[in-house]
């Protein structure tokens, strides 16, 4: 496994490794836990050479979000990528990425705009910015990324295909602890009280799909429900809301390809997660 | 010679043809004249593949401007190009290029809101977007562009050095008429009077270089006098100005890498020249 700091560094080995072989990757920041294996493990099992990039985006955390404190572990991320098999893996310092006078960005209107983009404006610019930018330097054919963050998987495809790229975005299940909680380096924010109550999240989708199965498909009353069980637990809700999975507009009633989406504060933590709700 | 309408049957022409081979691009609007036939012949020259597309791009029109009346001459550009060696050519449909939902931009900031960017806003947007979609479809090494458009060709290589794109802008020079019109697909808008007029804008430019060569470098004066020529022809000043010619920033005087940067209105068209002021 080689690791590569800079752009011209890592196209140039690309260049040797990569004719006619088809280059899986996945772009992740660090702080790797089961969720982001489990995209490695994938990777490495669909693509000829599997390329991870790990950097921390600093584009896409607003001025007073948790840039600084967002959790780092180097050297253990580079252990666990050789353990799964990772080929090649990309490391840039944001001189790299950003250097002096960086002006270009690009942007999926309205998808960007709701949801965790209502609460983090700016949010989806910078991944879609930063995600473009490895795509060309990657220029993988396949892209492995996990459900937990489902509103960046349904942005970055329509990047893709209002862009003409030639990379294709494979939706991975979210990886959950035993008891339920998806898996995120922001975990690691958790008091050992906080991550007991931060199982309201998993609680109130489960909760959800059960009434769907009880043959109550109103959102308006299934949201409520979920609230009540977020507040229990003491969260703080963003939002909840159901939607439909592709186009990611709200739905009075759940249908085929609603999904509730939820983003919850359980002390200073913003936790998210979602499920399909199968009617 | 080949022609494709579709993204989907260039891909996949491409795909088959283009195997180790250095493709070069030449992206027009079509209405074609000398200009652009000399990038395709310098193309045709420096590239194993020449490829050439013709799309009027809405999205760098305003409302306002003149995209329905925008000169179109398909089948003679078609002959013109099999004249001149072209191997492919791309000619999409609004469909293919913006099809219904689409919602994916990419915008330079900074240089795309000058000169040319501050009369016509989101010009650049629209410009940089198609660009970036036709450099994904392309995927050409060199990228043929001519000089008039000074100014998109900065912002482009900004795009293209910003977002890690493996493509490389061959500047070429401005075509002329006899009498120094810089050749443009606008110029069929002028009539026989105003095309007369039009010289004004090279005549403008060559007295600033006459000046400089005198030893004039005061911005404000060079510029004072190229106002009087323009406005002597009746035309309509949009702008002129002296910027450094990579930063597009605006210079007090002239110094290396100067030049003067004009847009003008002859009658309803409104025409731009520019010109390297070396002193």
């Amino acid at each position: 496994m080689q690791i590569y700091k800079t752009v011209a560094e890592i196209r140039e080995a690309l260049a040797a490794e990569a004719l006619h072989k088809k280059i899986g990757f996945v772009p992740t920041m660090g702080a790797l836990h089961k969720g982001h294996l489990s995209l490695v493990e994938k990777c490495h099992l669909e693509s000829d050479l599997t390329v991870v990039s790990i950097y921390i985006n600093p584009a896409q955390f607003r001025p007073q979000e948790d840039l600084n404190r967002y959790p780092r572990n180097f050297e253990k991320d580079i252990d666990l990528l050789r353990n799964y098999h990772a080929d090649l893996v990309f490391t840039p310092d944001n001189a790299q990425m950003y250097p002096e006078g960086y002006c270009t960005w690009v942007t999926v209107e309205g998808l960007s705009d709701i949801l965790c983009g209502a609460s983090r404006p700016g949010h989806f610019r910078g991944v879609s910015t930063i995600v473009l930018k490895l795509i060309h330097i990657v220029q993988p054919k396949l892209m492995f990324m996990g459900m937990k963050d489902y509103q960046q998987i349904i942005v970055l495809e329509k990047m893709i295909e209002d862009l003409n790229l030639d990379t294709k975005i494979v939706r991975c299940p979210i990886v959950r602890e035993p008891d339920g909680l998806a898996m995120s380096s922001r975990n690691l924010y958790l008091s050992s009280e906080e991550r007991q109550r931060a199982t309201c999240l998993i609680k109130a989708l489960k909760k959800a799909q059960m009434m769907v199965n009880e043959g109550c498909l109103s959102s308006s009353i299934l949201i409520s429900e979920a609230e009540n069980i977020i507040k229990q637990a003491d969260g703080k809700i963003d939002y909840i809301k159901i939607v439909d999975g592709s186009t990611l507009q709200e739905l009075a009633e759940v249908h085929s390809g609603a999904r509730m989406m939820l983003a919850v504060y359980i002390g200073n933590t913003r936790l998210i997660d979602n499920l399909e709700l199968l009617p």
